[in-house]
């Protein structure tokens, strides 16, 4: 996870930057605004700024609920009781901002959470970096042979060596045109004098998917959760879920107590539709309820066992 | 501006705690943490925390226009031009939360501003207080001859006091019918044992549009630059233009490049039309157009007229 | 219910109106363009227009999932999988307005579900009506004394007379002087010529929260079914759950297969926390868990009861 | 523009079925609504579904404004005082789906715009098509010498084509690799039963910027101004201006009083600063005003200028 210079730099003032400050600020935190935490193999996550704490979220309620919430007498029960009723409003009183690098594949499945603030890296105006991501051999899997969008077994040694090397292959060929077209050296300087070089609005479109971008990406707590829900979650993709596992580690040093009420009330939980709860009744009343007498399709009850054996 | 014990007790451990932090810090704007700002007669803006500042901006802009910024050299010079070409999410990326104490009425034009989060006192959960706006004689004017929305003269003394005498009485009476339909005291206790007292959620249908309700209600400065254009303009009503010039006070304080910016481009601009700026270049060449050929609107011609002598 | 003579012209003229489309069309729905639903005393809700029904969210999933989604072979089981598994952005491909009448403290809570569209009758502009909201004796409950913000038992008959009385009374009275201060009659004209009028941005101040007001509210599909997840909970206040179960009525016209899908996946459906998952585990397997074993907190192992028998 | 034999299908399905309706009907839409209309090589636009029209414009605003707007005695002359003083509610109430297939790196900048609804073609689930964007000749441009972002003179011929044949190649040799890495034939097949194919969340990260991909995107009106204002305009790169420009003209035959104004008081308006004010209103006067005592930036004077003189 190379940083740039100026990136460094950034980090550099940060840490050697302090202030007094009567806002919230939560140390545990405050010790991650100068790291860069690794994810992929070129791709990191940075907390840039954040507002807010456990303290603000009860905070928030308490002025909705007012003398009502007098009589939950502890932040972390008003906290669990707020995250299992999706009472959403509080979480939306903290804020965090974060810098990112990530591959342009991943960049368009996490872009589409909209309520959130973005600054991309432009290709309009500067030149993409050489840097692509190439998976792990570990992580190069077929085709799920049941899940349309899912992975399979990994792939066999020989299979997995050829892909690896059309992937390196192919993006830095493309990388490597891309720089011909634009005619233009690191310096920003024409190579060749006699050629007038495409522009970088154009030139981009010959770059492959999985060529680094990075933004400013900030949200607030409760899009940040709804946004680690899907992505930490093991349908997500593998990449996509590798950020949002690092994310997962500055939760739990930024908002412990909303953190903890997350994983049992959300990551956690399952929904129980109406049908699947009357299977469960009849269950529990000593009832051994055959699939084909569940009034369930088979899918809902695959997912039904899965929920019930923790598989 | 009557602070209860609870709201003064809050700001009292703001103004006593103090914490060291790697984050972006404004001297002025820490300076203001501590107090609620006096609007209309009861109530109250104070900024309870914030996130970035000018140059948070500035770092925005330069993840996104890369290489290209550098030739801008300036800060100050690059906000101008961000704010000049309408380039806002740069200014997504600051963040503020506010303390407001606001009349019901003033409430229902703000919430319109739907890219923030509220959180509001609840007339649910919670008795409402015994506050109501009551304006100013100054303040007190006839409705406007010439605009359906606006407000004319002030009204003479005698039809003053009446108004004034109706809106105390009649707020009155009905916030103590409220209460007296909760048979509740102001401790939560029964007044009359004999009696249910109403449900909160039913017996608050009793109250005023001038009662105060209050919220925590937080905003980019992107949409906080929104909500200033359009409530700080002279044609906002002058209730919520009032918490809105308030807000501009603490805008010049948080981030003074960004307000003089706003100032100049938004605030003190005007747009001009197709057909405007075609009137405006016959004029420049020397032409003394007529508005019966200048081919706008009596109404835009108005509009014209008013934008160029600063009317 | 009484529509005005401009609302009853415009019902009746979409009622006359016909034209021939090539956009997806319910006939069900259609039929309810021209009816103003009945809700409350004074309150309706009438659809407005409507953009597509079940086959196009059955359109937009397919367009995402593509080859994929041939092996679910119907629309019924694609929209229930879509439902069950929160696939949210299909079902934002609908869209419908209504035209409704409100208590002003129910558009109060409508107006939080903030990703919808909104034109309100706006009182800086107009002269409100004099219609109030009046509750049926049988709706005026005393506060509920285990729950903050419900309601509990049904007001007594001398007690709820009283009630009544004082909030007839309290907003006629307020709509009376209302009118005075405006000094306008119902043709907009002044009534008394020696006085000027205060303006109407200002006079409606003095009305109460139960006056009429009325609004254009246009939203997806998705978003709908937020609100009436929300608004036509068993724990939602009655008057806005009035206008939810219109609005549910609305649904089944127009797209019967969410709808079915809706009601088992999230009217009643329950979600389990991962502690309560663990209970259930338990109570499968044959054990006799009791509160205190079980890890949950006593409100919690209410909630897990009331899911697993119904109540 | 080749349609896949799917979506011909669908439009023929279109052109075919025609249903009575009360709602609002647009002729001159209509007539798109079984046409795909072409952008860029292999790109287009399609209006699927649409909800209102100029009147349902109006009818907000009347709602809103109620009897304050039956001065304005003509809907053409409202309208056009809504897009003047940016009153946006009521563009909001009208609503319109389109199905686009554009080049990935269009798509990205396409989604910025973040008030939408979208449903784009998953490359987790299924393959995709072997079409890339590949430029004319006559827009392959230089980068710009002045302007960071923008293109300026064509390329010589040689130079072209050379650009040209490494689009070309690089596109399809990513593309066959792709397939080749899927081992998978059209229809879905496997091509070498000795492999086991890469999965195509995966695979796909080979796949150039170029590479089409498609999506249904719904927006309301307001907000469809908001991104033609952006993208048809000057500065906005010729690929998404393009798309724009097809826009414009679903733009003319849906709403054709809205599209008029929009033209008149976005597209062709200009916004002077308050400095610039000053300048115009100091040259009214008949004073020559040089450049060095505007109290303007350089930049700002050119802008100036540009404006006074159309150019």
């Amino acid at each position: 996870m190379p940083l740039t210079d100026d990136q460094q730099r950034e980090i550099d003032a940060v840490r050697a930057g302090r202030a007094e400050t009567a806002r919230p600020t939560v140390p545990a935190l405050e010790a991650l605004l100068a790291r860069a935490l690794p994810v992929l193999d070129h791709g990191f996550v940075r907390v840039v700024d954040y507002m807010g704490d456990d303290a603000a979220v009860v905070q928030a309620a308490r002025v909705s609920y007012g003398r009502g919430t007098k009589r939950v007498s502890e932040d972390a029960g008003l906290i669990r009781y707020l995250m299992r009723h999706r009472h959403s409003t509080p979480f939306e009183m903290c804020e965090i901002k974060f810098h990112v690098k990530l591959p342009i594949f991943v960049a368009r499945q996490w872009i589409r959470h909209r309520t959130a603030n973005v600054n991309e890296y432009s290709a309009r105006y500067s030149v993409m970096d050489r840097e692509f991501y190439i998976p792990d051999a570990a992580h190069l899997a077929a085709q799920s042979a049941t899940n349309r969008q899912g992975r399979g077994d990994v792939l066999g040694p020989d299979e997995a060596a050829e892909v690896l090397r059309t992937l390196r292959d192919d993006a830095a060929r493309c990388h490597d045109h891309y720089l011909a077209m634009l005619n233009e050296d690191e310096a920003g300087q024409p190579r060749d004098p006699s050629r007038a070089g495409l522009a970088r609005e154009l030139a981009r479109m010959n770059l492959t998917l999985n060529t680094y971008t990075q933004w400013y990406w900030k949200t607030d707590l409760h899009n940040l959760l709804g946004f680690l829900a899907l992505r930490a979650d093991a349908h997500a993709q593998y990449e996509i879920r590798a950020y949002a596992e690092a994310m997962l580690g500055v939760l739990d040093a930024w908002v412990p107590l909303t953190a903890a009420a997350f994983r049992d009330y959300r990551l956690g939980a399952v929904t129980l539709s109406a049908p699947m709860l009357a299977v469960v009744r009849r269950m529990l009343a000593g009832e051994a309820v055959a699939p084909r007498d569940s009034g369930l399709s088979s899918r809902e009850w695959a997912e039904l066992q899965a929920a019930l054996t923790g598989g």
